[in-house]
């Protein structure tokens, strides 16, 4: 279900059992899996790997080679498999990877080439490998 | 040779002197290149980059976004690239690098976003950048 | 503009006004933005990810699944943009994110998997999460 006013650079793999919110916009070499759920307004990077399991709130913003997961001991049987919510708002920069079963908060931001292993609380700004919470956020 | 067994999502680049195993699984946007030899029923995520000097064991699982090299000082002439073994059965972890000239040994488990400097004895579970050995598995 | 010495991998995304050089490389599933400038003799490996706002020098070198960024706090108005410039003769190993607004200088070199926080001088070796000068190369 990719609406109207969705913008889509391909080439890009998008599973049909997907649900594309309005709005969301979606760079080039971007696979989008079965089901995974994708608010309004979002916007995905280039080069993305977003997996069943995964839901996108409105508005979140996730960078470039953002890749998500599923299956903590892989191959697990499907029923093993587990959740990522990236909530409304939140912010992921470049080339960060989220382990499966995370939530990350509302209006979180995580910093370019950070490897999430926790779940982060909303509003927080994470870095680094693996995240860890930033105190002050750099000007 | 790409057996009719396997299963490849396209958009992939497969080099045509690429050895594809019975049953090896192949996602979108991956780049495998000439003289790569995968194993019978490995699978191979999407977006992973497997470059020459590159072979992949029976049965061995690559997460996606795996990225694998050949040249440690770049550009070097083709006699000075180094060869990389996945053994059977090793598992990698979404968006791990593999340094040139390493191997990984039979069923080595390597964490998610992992950059591997050394080679891994057989059945370790390694993580981290640099990756480096994990005393116990986390549950 | 691609010069006819050019070599490109398909599929690449190139938009229309990044200026290519003489006896460019450039590797699958890559994406060169608007307004990039690629250097005469520069390689570029495959799943790179150049946005508006790079500069590539002469001969440098970027390995595979490289990620260069413009936006430090996304999403800005593009006014707030930082533009990288990577100096000619530089070296980026495999997997390399690069943070907006840095300069790789002439001759340096990065090595795989690094996250480059800071602009590196010329001739300097980098490594790690964040990158961090690296005394002697190994052997």
């Amino acid at each position: 279900m990719i609406p109207a006013s969705a913008r889509i650079w391909p080439p890009c793999n998008i599973y049909s059992s997907a649900e594309i919110g309005e709005n969301v916009s979606i760079g080039a070499f971007t696979e989008i899996g079965p089901s995974v759920r994708i608010g309004n307004d979002a916007r995905i990077g280039a080069h993305c790997f977003i997996p069943e399991g995964v839901t996108i709130g409105e508005g979140a913003w996730i960078g470039p080679r953002c890749t998500f997961t599923n299956d903590r001991f892989p191959p697990s049987p499907k029923d093993k498999w587990e959740t990522t919510v990236i909530s409304a708002g939140a912010r992921l920069g470049a080339s960060v990877t989220v382990l499966p079963g995370k939530t990350i908060g509302k209006d979180a931001m995580v910093g370019a080439g950070s490897v999430v292993t926790k779940s982060i609380p909303p509003g927080e700004t994470w870095a680094g490998v693996p995240a860890r919470k930033i105190k002050k956020r750099r000007k």
